[in-house]
């Protein structure tokens, strides 16, 4: 248990199933989140900015940040590290931000040991093939890339039972409101309510 | 894991938490629940229906329903029996509707027993005050019995960390948007979903 009235919510999902679009426009319609700005080592795609995608940082320094406990979580993907910074988490639990992170499962499943409190959602495409099309359709990558991502996705969807929801993708606008939906329930649990039911409680004894 | 397209979901709630019109209102705005009707051996109340609120039902009859494994639950409370009828839970799971089981702790731990998917939820007034004013208002027993029924919640409030979620019944109709809301997200949880996971997974091999 922690104190915070803030939530984790840890966001995984298959390269290119959208978990970033959805996310930014969770984040543009509802007051109620944070989105975590992880650390990477990997370079920054055209149109990425430091700070906003990613704080695009050196081996050197990504090593320090775990070296003083200065992250929550990481792990490597494709030959680069990807990282959570601690204080920014926590600052915004602490001011009741429901705080989302864009990770993958290795990360996901250690936040869950820190944070058992934390919500692991899973975003999946409704199919294979459209995964792959949205691959393919965003242009970035050589074909060899978007294999790899393919292969790894097939690695990953292995991991999803252990995560508490999956959300498919299928209409980005209907999507958003299911994810919004997913934590406001998250928000009812018992264990997320102790101070209002030990107050129930109190009072029940002194009627 | 059943194979079931709809989900049991039982509603506990201390005696006056208003959590019978919170169902009502429930099913009357929304088509995918059905509401279980309990069987019980007390006698019915004012305005009360034989196959409505309850079926009302002799000792006798109680017990042979027991003998004939034709309850999923039961449990006796002031004393009196009540039960679910089994048949009418079956039927509706298979239709694909959600059914909604208004029945204590007792039963509801049961029911967690023999279907592990079924969600728990609890409802709660905003204040002990707020509940005593209830069952006083309500006006339909005698002030020793509504002693009885506060000193029942105290004993079930113990209980609220077994339940899947708490719901605050402050006001009806945000309450009853509140309830659809999380039983929605349930349906998102992994294990409700193994048929899609599983063919995804199928789909990413053969790719």
């Amino acid at each position: 248990m922690t104190s915070h009235k803030g939530i984790i919510i840890v966001v995984s999902g298959f390269s290119g199933a959208g978990k970033g679009t959805i996310m930014k426009e969770l984040i543009s319609r509802y007051d109620d989140y944070a989105l975590s700005v992880s650390a990477t080592t990997r370079d920054p795609r055209p149109g990425e900015e430091h700070g906003r995608e990613y704080f695009f940082v050196s081996n050197e320094e990504f090593e320090k940040l775990i070296s003083e406990n200065g992250l929550i979580e990481h792990a490597g993907y494709v030959n680069h590290y990807y990282g959570t910074p601690r204080k920014f988490v926590e600052d915004k639990l602490n001011e009741g931000k429901d705080v989302i992170l864009e990770i993958e499962i290795q990360g996901a499943l250690q936040i869950r040991e820190q944070y058992p409190d934390a919500v692991l959602l899973f975003v999946m495409p409704p199919s294979a093939k459209a995964l792959r099309e949205r691959l393919v359709g965003r242009g970035t990558e050589d074909l060899d890339v978007i294999e790899k991502r393919l292969k790894r996705a097939q690695e990953e969807s292995v991991g999803i039972e252990k995560y508490d929801y999956i959300v498919i993708n299928d209409d980005l606008d209907e999507c958003v409101e299911r994810v919004h939906g997913i934590i406001r329930a998250a928000h009812a649990a018992p264990s997320r309510n102790l101070d209002f039911i030990n107050t129930i409680r109190k009072e029940l004894n002194e009627l």
